[in-house]
């Protein structure tokens, strides 16, 4: 089965991404396209970078994931295809593709330069269009890999801030906020590992919330910290928006400690 | 011919929805995935509900419906596989299937509770993903039903208010507000038969506006009453929105009555 | 392959659009549908005709393009087919389609009037689903054009400015508003290509920007026109909205001239 995921920051208003699709469909008939999100802030990359992270391993073997969040369109940077064990990954050499790749066992990076893999001709503003979609089309649709351009040893990388961790305590950042609200860190479980018993968190504003297993283990309009279903510690409120209520944006520092 | 529809609070802001697909597929790999609408207000069973109800008989027979308004995630709630005649249902036990199960002839309701139908581990905070889609895949590619969980006898049901009818008027209540700023009641065309005639309705600070064939039969600015496409009395403004301008919310009684 | 487009204002708040899907592929289940938009701004006939004048190409032969912008749905407007060498376009005769139809070779225009190719009853209030729905699954499904009603000699045509053009300067209007605040204009490179040299564009409160290859050919928060994606001129502030910073809007005049 033939899968292409889309994470663009283009928005739903326009038929930018009706137009992506056509231009899919075109060469890659069967393959089936998903929506990740279209609604990222216009040229937010580490939201990108995130949602794509977050969300890449729930498809099958072979799909194609598609990022356009592309300040740069038009500019020197450079279009990359990926080949990983697993995946294919597209989208522009800004770094949006670095925090999925971590994760992944790169076979091949390549820059997408073979115009047989492109619209013709290719416009300066939607590359969308014109060179990611009919890339991750000939993809999809089993053309040669090799053939899409030539090798790239080094590709732009978002920094990835290390939680740091002691016995004591372990700190980490906000990196995404959520529709709900919920400030979503750097913090996995392994960073949590450390600490054992029972925690506490503080982000900002927020002195101190508990670690709980769900929202709703405290009272509505109260704030919790859970491992999230993307595997990392958010800070939620029961009920409302952490982000909000809170103040909690992308950057701030969250710091977990044993309740003494 | 598989399709499965989805209709959640997720939003489409962030990668939830498009992650949900990927598990089904994974599962279904010939299913059509449609989605009813994701843009609930986060929590709303109640709207859940009503969308739900409009919608799901335009569906062929087969089709897997599946409903996540949750705010219960990682409670004791139960996960529900309804078989109907027609179609399944899978959602949270929690009232937002009962509306559409009213018009439904159930053959049989489960509690989702075998590993094999779900994702392993199961998160605490997102079972869109990690329960209700792989077992909507499961159902919707022919694994039995019966293996997916046991028997529940009763499940969680929304109050659902019958309209009062007489033969001078009928009282409903609001039940949705559409994106138009429409205001669907619960007054379908069997509580106005008895009234016969010409009528009219009012609703909150509408003191009195017609029923009519479609929105354009009054002037532009004024309210109306039309039989909705949903089968219900709807309250609308020609070229505006009835909520805004009439503060219509739901749960507000409507009244029907013949014109003098 | 059987592609179908989806141009509405119905919005994604409720179930309007997954209902038409619904209906679409009980008719058409080898199909894809795709959307183009529908968050076009309610009975926004413009928009619509330009979102589908800036698309529909980009889509395989004998794609059927849907569009429902339909504030007099249940009047006596009437719904179209419309059969041109390369695609089928179906929606209200209110001037929505007439954009695309200008760029197609149009073979036969007719009125949907048979019932074998609506729903049953019809709605008043719904007709995308009840009448538009419907017909575009029989026609991508391969059932015959002719039998879908009778002809129609002459369609409503929403009016088209032609730009004013002379060897010093062009002139015409905008257009659209797209999701990036880009304000998009009736220019089209050929209208450009007297001028030739340098050039200059006004419109509103922008006295002056220059004429440039991509967006980010001026530094941030300056504005810029730039020969856009869809083919036509479009007025741009590098990293912000030109709409807002300018408030530009459509119809606003667009005068481009040679840089002395």
């Amino acid at each position: 089965m033939a899968v292409i995921t889309l994470t663009t920051d283009f928005g739903t208003k326009d038929w930018f991404v009706g137009v992506m699709k056509g231009v899919l469909l075109a060469r890659a008939p069967e393959a089936r396209v998903i929506d990740l999100t279209h609604e990222l802030q216009p040229g937010d990359i580490r939201a990108g970078a995130f949602a794509l992270m977050a969300s890449y391993r729930f498809f099958p073997r072979g799909s194609v994931h598609v990022v356009v969040v592309d300040p740069g369109v038009g500019s020197a940077r450079r279009a990359l295809a990926v080949r990983t064990r697993d995946y294919f990954f597209v989208g522009p050499d800004n770094g949006v593709l670095s925090w999925a790749l971590r994760g992944e066992k790169v076979q091949s990076t390549r820059v997408i330069e073979n115009p047989a893999y492109m619209l013709s001709p290719v416009s300066r503003t939607f590359h969308g269009r014109d060179i990611f979609a009919p890339a991750a089309g000939c993809l999809s649709a089993g053309r040669p890999f090799e053939k899409i351009g030539p090798v790239l040893k080094r590709i732009e990388r978002l920094p990835w801030a290390e939680p740091q961790v002691t016995s004591k305590q372990a700190s980490g950042e906000i990196l995404y906020i959520d529709r709900f609200g919920n400030a979503i860190s750097n913090l996995d479980s392994a960073s949590l590992q450390p600490l054992g018993g029972e925690l506490a968190v503080s982000a900002g504003s927020l002195k101190r919330c508990p670690v709980a297993e769900f929202y709703q283990a405290v009272p509505t309009g109260k704030p919790v910290a859970v491992l999230g279903s993307s595997g990392f510690l958010e800070i939620a409120v029961n009920g409302g928006s952490a982000a909000e209520r809170l103040g909690l944006k992308p950057g701030l520092q969250v710091v977990v400690s044993r309740v003494i």
